[in-house]
């Protein structure tokens, strides 16, 4: 039996979304057991209007929550008993082998980086995202690539660009089963000798290294799914995300406009209703569940601040996956083969 | 009269599209004298097929022309006669007033270099690129916002960023007639401390500078058009505009695929065929014309290499409208305002 607790009070939908995933999750026989916590109270309330089985579902008190627009610093310090720190000491302790939060992520990266010990040559940890793309990925075709960093940090040496490398093609391996992810560089051009002085340095490094390092890879190759694991520095990787989240927006306004002013273009959309499953994966991935935070030694999935219960229950699953496919123990033995931290 | 000078023979159509754009040009009755540039022969070749104005539309001779993958410092050294050294020359010595190009985007950023002078306090030059909006820009309406720099340069220092600033609104409030375009820094968020040290003390000076500078935009704002002119470093620029070519890309991609597969999907299509037309723009924009080049002591327009007749035609119209609006001119009064190049 896995044990996973989940920050239950952050996020867009509050504790809602959350407890309601944990509930729905506890009904499948899986082999996880979530410990919600939260305000006590807030969630009992919540679990009197739902079926849950309470053999894979409890409780835990919290007092306080980070709010979503909070400094996470400030906020951590006025607040020791708060969610996020609970659902990471019960990590820590032992009591639970892995984290989910939907709240704050400048939260979730502090309290890890307060309560977790950085991996071994690990010197700074990368927040990734998954993104959709149009080729599929691994034995059971998922249509999405991993990036990161997108925004743990924002600058990154060349040794971070290998690291990430290494977390991000480890993380892949056990979530997307991709047997040797295809590993590349966010750059201007997919020559080798193009980019930032440390992306030209972590190029040279990954060449000679134990990862299947395609090369770089230029925006265009992003959407198409060129790569299963997409490294950058967290600037890049922020504003790039932050776009394809833009670009699916607009996509869903044009589309909604279309439909609301013609009939003709109503009865034309739902005609295409099949067509366009594909288009609507391409703009709506975020419901999908969560991405991890690497470089800590232990897992920790960031659901998506907009999550919905459905969102809460697959980060859970991923979660729990990466714990059974040892995340933490491939993360290290990857740093060793790379050479990280051997100066 | 304008005498616009085109490189003719560059660009993935080659003469074909560059000659066929300026004939169709000089049958409208515009002020735009157009000397095209390149192999004589094959030139002619191309106007025997299509109505033209000699009025408007003059040959000029060049040997040679950058092939579209090679290396441009090599190609210029070894072809000094080339369309795009020629066409240059043509601008320098005041046969002409303002440059088009359809050519490999490095000989053209090179050529300039060597022809043209960099204007006072421009340390570096900027290629710029319009990008699709869902908000309109100016009293026209136009669906697309600027960008600058888009790969002239890998790294900006924050005096680089606030002369990108300078040199967009000058562009935008011309060619798009927007009276005080709002310009943006992009970056991993909206507040003012966000964003590398070269960010955000190019913010403290925009702050403080003439410019109608709205603060940092992040990676949604690009899609929304939050700002007419967006500014960042040519690294970043880079990968973001490719990375919109490919979402582009796979929209398309995924609308063919499902008219191509059912009766029912392709009907629904061709009744949402008006509907579409917003989808089409956001993913179709790069036929519409040119970007510039802006830094050099004269107008600059890159049309992009997959350019048809139609695009070319418009980015000469373009360069004539940056050179009837003294873009040169208005970018000196702007950087002097900014007080660049002061110290």
């Amino acid at each position: 039996m896995r044990v996973v607790a989940l920050d239950a009070m952050g996020g867009d939908n509050g504790a809602d979304a959350a407890v309601r995933g944990a509930a729905a999750l506890s009904l499948e026989a899986t082999d996880v057991h979530v410990l919600a916590v939260g305000d006590i109270e807030q969630m009992s309330k919540i679990l009197d209007d739902v079926e849950y089985s309470p053999k894979r579902l409890t409780l835990v008190r919290a007092d306080g929550v980070v709010p979503m627009a909070a400094d996470p610093r400030a906020a951590l310090d006025q607040r020791p008993r708060c969610s996020i720190l609970v659902a990471s000491q019960l990590v820590a302790s032992g009591e639970a082998t892995a984290l989910v939060s939907a709240g704050h992520t400048g939260a979730t990266i502090l309290a890890s980086a307060r309560v977790f010990q950085r991996l071994p040559g690990v010197q700074r940890a990368a927040l990734a995202a998954v993104h959709p793309t149009e080729a599929r990925h691994g034995p059971h075709g998922d249509p999405f690539g991993l990036m990161l960093d997108v925004g743990a940090t924002l600058s990154a040496t060349p040794e971070d660009l290998v690291a990430f490398a290494v977390m991000g093609a480890a993380y892949s391996s056990i979530v997307s089963e991709v047997a040797s992810p295809r590993v590349a560089l966010l750059s201007n051009g997919t020559e080798r000798g193009k980019g930032t002085p440390a992306i030209i340095e972590a190029h040279r490094r990954l060449l000679v290294g134990p990862l299947n390092f395609i090369g770089n890879i230029e925006g265009l190759d992003i959407p198409r799914g060129t790569a299963d694991v997409v490294v950058c520095d967290g600037f890049l990787g922020n504003v790039v995300l932050k776009m394809l989240e833009g670009v699916g927006e607009v996509v869903r306004d044009v589309a909604r406009e279309a439909s609301s002013r013609k009939l003709k273009w109503r009865v034309g959309l739902s005609m295409l209703s099949g067509g366009i499953q594909e288009l609507k994966r391409l703009t709506d991935w975020k419901a999908y569940g969560g991405a991890p935070l690497l470089g800590f030694d232990q897992v920790v999935i960031k659901a998506h601040g907009r999550s919905e219960a459905r969102a809460i229950r697959n980060a859970i699953k991923v979660a729990a996956k990466s714990a059974n496919g040892d995340l933490i123990g491939r993360i290290r033995d990857g740093a060793s083969a790379a050479g990280l931290g051997d100066t």
